[in-house]
Parts: structure tokens; sequence; C-alpha cells
């Protein structure tokens, strides 16, 4: 056996139904019939468990789609990793929830029982959503600006955090004799009352596993970036190029060296959506083929969005204008960091309407490969011993077929390479990602380090 | 084989850690070291389901309990249900969760997972919560009134309803060919404004199995008699008697009858708390021996927030005055119809505060008994053919031994009577329930049918 090499690649398999593509579910061999059964998702669990990835990725907007032309969530994120968590044993669950529309104290429950459940495993992507239809199913005419969420979102993650913190790892005693279960000295109250949130606490559980789940994050604006060099453990990003990637990485890194935090505790993981087959021209025509599926009317809709316009005037095969994008005043801010992505693509590859459609409909954005094994080894190498990516969301195209491809092909390339383990080592996501088990800051005092900085810290 | 019986009794088995008796945790055969075991809970709710009961149940509170004599929760209890699910094919499973302090597309999501990951077996105790505790927990500086608390509870389940009932039945067409998954004529808003609530819809997932979760309400206030005769298709209560049990039977059917509701359609399940063992000596020395486990600060602490007045004056073995309990002006309205239970007890068995202390320790108002497995079914039997319960929340005192002496002694007993099922003979709560499955409101017109009238239907 090798030396295993000090820095390792993290690989997360981003679930969504039938696949990325918008089109996955019209493929002949899609899944679709199968997407509301917890078996076939428990299925996908096992596989990417056997294939030793680190963690399941769940993405969540809590509003339907508005579009007849794609399946629905069928599942509440949180919910369905307590499924899975029941059929694996060491892969991590990350879920997506908003700290817009949640109560922190009920969000904090579902997140620490899920760790609990999976011994461990549970990973929090911290996202404030700017959808639109989420805001009107909570009582709100409209998403607040992107300052203002993150302002909310670093607060409900101090408080969460706290709430997490406030029973000490040593307060349960459980002394038959004695009668007393829990030393309540070691069990605080937050008393916060802040801007947005009042919460008095202390939690309703006892300190789980991994003492938090792991903070992701997955904005890209200003305010995006700084909330993650402050937060994040591990960041979610879409980039189109290895250059763009770079400019990205180097930015998160600089900012939490700056912030005192040690840069290898906040990893980079883009998202790539690869469609894999023997020949580069079988994965090119896969491609194609599954682009070919896609409904343009659908993917116009979602473009419109990005674009903050509408775009019915333009012919499918028309090149689409570079100043579509390029401004910055047509857009809502809070979809900027979306819109920059696709104003990249226009203005570098001007590609025609259809050709952009089939661009997006893979990966809303991120990174879309085609080609062989070793084809995307090689990418994803690339950008790993660049300063590119610490690891990536893999995005299957097609569930379960190019997952499989992904792990029987792909990953034990990269294992040949020495870049991935070929067995756990750790049982915790926190030690898949080489991340600390965060001490109770209550344990010790605010702020508990500079690695995890707490903005409201007293 | 017999005949099955027109009317069979429901009998669920309400978890709660090492027991419902409030020293269980203490006794030398408890499971204290097992109760974060996420697969000690999986191994009872088996233990549930291969004695056929209808459903396991579990109360909530959002809120550490504050007190160092007792465990506190573990888990949330949506995804501990979730990962009940998960190992078993046909018990119901049913939570409590709060409409104070929930936001309703949130807490509708959850339920909907649980009852699609169930496959159609989730169930909702409705409960507006009077936990001062918990109220700071979310934003507020306490609870608000009881008729408040409802009004917005019935607010509450008016939208959750209308969200689960907002895709109908047949909206997901999954038309590979044409590219339309959904019938997007049969999804819709629902465009709520209201008193408390403002949510516009649609849901953001296709309708369950169950349609809704089983409602399950647990107040017994006239407010929450008011609630339950609305909207309730099973009530959890607590009386110590048969003759109160009989007045709130008759009270809660007759009121779902004004309402013109199938009385059938409404169940009464009165909690009763078991000690059971093969004489009733033995069954006398087991109760008499755990309570001796009692701490009697702790139990003091639960009584004087019942009594809403100290009670530090008084000797452990000395009469408690009936007086104490009697008047109506020194509780809180929140907390009356359980300080009517007590005082119930006070005035009619005269204990000294030792004994009351005892009687509350096993199951907190609720029904304690001890005896033989003849004697406990045949309590369960004259409750069941005197109009006093439809059939019963277990709470064994000490988990899983008495729920194995419930299951192995009691159940057979019950179904060589005749009154209780030997196999399931469907696979969702409402089946096990006799309830039938609601069409989607908006498949049809507001109010969908005077069994489950809505009162915000227009």
């Amino acid at each position: 056996m090798p030396e295993t090499p000090t820095r390792q690649l993290r690989l997360n398999a981003f679930l969504h139904d039938t696949g990325h593509h918008e089109a996955s579910w019209r493929h002949p061999d899609s899944a679709v019939e199968h997407i509301a059964d917890i078996a076939w998702y428990q299925d996908i669990a096992r596989r990417v468990e056997a294939a030793k990835l680190d963690a399941v990725f769940l993405a969540d907007s809590p509003a339907w789609y508005g579009t007849g032309y794609r399946p629905s969530n069928q599942f509440e994120p949180i919910t369905l990793l307590t499924a899975l968590a029941t059929v694996t044993e060491r892969i991590g669950l990350i879920s997506t929830a908003s700290t817009s529309f949640y109560e922190p104290f009920n969000l904090a429950r579902l997140f620490a029982s899920l760790d609990t459940i999976s011994g461990g495993r549970a990973g929090w992507n911290v996202v404030t959503t700017y959808n639109e239809d989420a805001a009107h199913n909570f009582g709100l005419d409209g998403v607040p600006g992107n300052e203002e969420r993150y302002a909310r979102a670093q607060e409900f993650l101090d408080v969460v955090t706290r709430l997490w913190d406030s029973w000490e790892d040593d307060a349960v005693v459980a002394d038959r004799a004695s009668g007393d279960y829990v030393d309540t000295s070691k069990v605080h109250r937050i008393d916060h009352a802040g801007r947005y949130l009042k919460v008095r606490g202390p939690f309703s559980s006892p300190r789980t596993p991994q003492g938090r789940p792991v903070y992701v994050q997955a904005g890209s604006s200003n305010a995006g970036r700084a909330f993650a060099a402050r937060n994040a453990e591990a960041i979610f990003t879409a980039h189109q190029t290895l250059g763009d990637a770079q400019a990205f990485y180097d930015d998160i890194k600089s900012r939490a060296v700056s912030l005192g935090r040690d840069p290898g505790h906040v990893l980079v993981l883009p998202g790539i959506s690869p469609f894999i087959a023997d020949t580069a021209t079988q994965a090119e025509e896969l491609y194609q083929y599954v682009n070919g599926l896609t409904v343009p009317e659908f993917g116009l809709g979602q473009l419109e969005k990005i674009a903050g316009t509408s775009l019915h005037h333009l012919e499918l095969d028309e090149r689409v204008p570079a100043e579509l994008f390029g401004g910055a005043g047509n857009v809502l801010d809070n979809q900027r960091s979306r819109t920059q992505v696709v104003a990249n693509i226009v203005e570098r590859d001007r590609p025609t309407l259809r050709e952009l459609l089939h661009r997006l409909a893979g990966g809303r954005g991120h990174n879309v490969v085609h080609g062989t094994p070793v084809q995307v080894a090689d990418v994803i190498q690339t950008w790993f011993e660049n300063r590119a990516a610490d690891g990536f969301n893999i995005m299957p195209p097609l569930y379960p077929q190019l997952l499989d491809a992904f792990t029987e092909k792909v990953v034990p390339i990269l294992q040949d390479r020495g870049l991935f383990r070929t067995e756990y080592t750790g049982s915790t996501l926190r030690e898949h990602y080489g991340l600390p088990r965060p001490a109770s800051g209550y344990a010790g005092s605010w702020p508990l380090s500079a690695d995890l900085p707490l903005a409201g810290a007293r």
C-alpha cells in the first residue's frame, strides 16, 4: 500500500432525482417512475458509500419549481437524509437549508437529530434563498436584499451554533444512584436577543457526535464570499473554467487566512457534471442526445430568470448578444453570482441561444464535461493540483447510470493516482473532510477559536 | 378463524425513552445507556409492529425540560419517526408538533415527507404548546392565551390542509414523449392571507400516499375539545376513572355529530400506563419499587407547575388540601385541563403529598394501573365496551420490558376475546384506524365534506 498523500480529494455525490440534466427524466432509461420511492434513493446512497465518497449532498428551496417540465422535489431533504442514514454507515449527509425561512430552534433540532441518528455524519449547506416563490410561502411579499439576507444568516448561524454548544460534551452524567441525569451547571441558556432573532435556550438535547454539523456554504456574491470565508468549512461553487475557479479559490483562501482561519479547514468544492463513456465520441453523443431531449420553453424560462429580462425575441439559432448579460443593472443583486457565470459563457464562447440553453441544461451553470474516464479524471486532477479545487460536488447528469460510470470508472483512476481514499479512515463527515471537532464554546470562552469566529461573540 | 367484529380496539405504543415513569431510567435494568442510539428505538418499533399495534406515538415540546432529574429528548420527533419508518412496514408513525412554533410550510413538508417515506403511515398530533420555556425559544416572552393559541391552530391546520391538497392526486403525468411532467392545471396556489399566516403555495411536492397525515389532537380544555371535535380523527386524552372517560367520550362524540361528522371517524384514545406481572402482588410490588426510585424534589417541581403555586410548605406524608387544586383562579387557563385531572384525584382519594407524587410519577395524570395480564385486559375491555374509549395510547412505565409484557401477555388476551387484530389488513395508518383517505379539496370544492369541515373554507 502506498503511503497516504497529505492532500486528498473530497468527493460528494449531489443527488437530484433522475439526474442533474434538466431533461434526464425523459431519457428512456431514467428512473422517473421511482423518484417517490425511498428505496431507490437508499440504493443510490449505498452505491455512493461503496465507492467511498465523502458525502451525499442535497439542494433545497421551499417552493414548487413552478413548471410542468421537470419533476418536483419528492421529499423534504433532512427527512430524506435521515432515511439514507439508516441504511449507510459512513457517508456524510449534507442538506441545504435556508436561514431566511426557518426558526433557528427548529432547524437546530433537525440537524442535531440527523447528526445523532447518523453517528456524526451531518452537514448543513447554509443558504439565504433568493427564490421569490419561496418567500411567498413564508408570509413575505419578496426576498430581502442580498446584504440583509446575509446579515440575518450570520445571526442565525451564531444562534444555532450557541444552541448546539449549549450542552457541554460532559453534561449528561446519568447516575442512577444519585438520581442526577444531567449536570445542570453544564447546560447553558444562550439568551440571544439580536436584530432578527430572540432565542433563550438552552437547546432541547445533548451535544451531538460532531458537536456541530459541518458548515457548508454555496453563495458567490461578495456578501456570500465574506460569509463563507468567515463561517464555512466547505464551499460548493460553480465555475466553467480553470481560471475562474482558481481566482475564486485564491480569493476564498486569502479571505479565510486574513480572518485568522486555517485555509485547510475551508474546502472549495466546485460542481462538475460528467457525461462519461468508453470513448470520447460516445460521451459526446450521449451529451448531445440528452441535450436533444430538452424542452426549449423550459430552458428559456430558467434563463430569463437569470437574465432578468424576456428573451423570447431571440431565435434559437441566433447568437446571444453579449450585452444581454453584461450589464449589472438589469438583474437583481440576489441573482448576480449566477448571472455572472452565464455572462462569462456568452462573452467567451459567443454561443447561439440553443447552444447556451444546452450548456445550462446540464448543470445550471456548473461545469458540464463529457469524455472518457481518463479525460474526466484528468480534469479533476488538473483542477485539484492547480489550486482550483479541494474536491468536487459530483453532479451525475443521469442517476444512477452516470453515477455508476463515475464511481466504477473514474474513481479507480483517481485512487490509482493516489488522489482519493480506497477505504474510509474515519466515521464522521468531519473526519472524512479532515476537519476538527469543535469544542463547545461554553466549555471555554467566546470566541471559541480564531478558526471559527462568531460574529456575535462577546 | 372467527369473523372479525365490527368494532376493533386501536392501540398505540407511546414511546418515551426509558419509559413513562419519571424514575424509569434509574431502574437497574433500564436502557438509559441506549437512549441516544437510534438502533435501540428501531428495535422497539419492530417489536411494536410484530405485535400488530396501530402506531407508535411521540410527544414533543421544543425546549429542554429544565431539570437534571430526567433524561432530555434525544431526537427531534419527525426525524426519529423517519428512522423508524425505514425498518418497519406497517405501524403508523404519529408525532406531536406545535402550531405555535412552526412555519406551516416547513411543517407541511416534514409530515408529507414522512408520509411518502413510510408509504402512508404518518399521523400528526396537533398541539398548541403551553410550555413557557418553548415560547422563549421562539422569540416570545410567553405563550399566548388558550383561545388565541387555538385560533392560530385552526388557521394553521387549514393552511397545511390546503397545501397537502394543492396537488391533485393525478397531477403528475410524467410523459416522456411530450416532456410534460406535471399537469399544471392540477397544481393550485392556496393564496391564504389570514389573521396569523400568509402562505401562497402551491406545495413543493405531489400529494402523499394518505393525502393528509391522520389528524390527532390532545387538548382537553373547552377550546381544545371544540378544536378536536371539528378537526381530529383521533384524540389522545387523560382520565383516571371510567366515569370521567365516559363523560369525555360522550362530549366529544356529541360535538362531532353536531358538526355533521361521523363519530366513528373521531377515535377517542385515553392513555394507560400498565405495570404488568404474573400475579397482582408482583405487579403492585413493581409499581411500588419504581415509585420508590422517584426524586421527590423533581415531582414537586412538576406538581407546582400544575398547581400554579408553591407546595414546599407541605410535608410528604401530609394530606394534600383539596382547595389547593379546587379553584380555577390560581392556575393559568393553559394548564387547566391537566390541573383538573389532579384536582379530581385529590378530591376523590385524599392522598398524602407522597402518594400524589407517586400517582403522577407514572403517567403525568394518565391512568396508571398495575395487575396481571388478565386484569389489565379487563380494564381495557371495560373501557372499550362502555363508551369510554375506542382504543388506548399504551404508555409502558419501563421500556422495553413493560412494552414486551403488554404485547406478549395482554395483546394475546385481547386477540382471543376478538377485540384486536391478529394480522394487519391494511398498510396505511388511515386503514388501521378505519379512516377514509380524503380527496383533495381542489379536486372538488371547499368545504370538502361534512366530515372534515375547514374553518377558512369559502
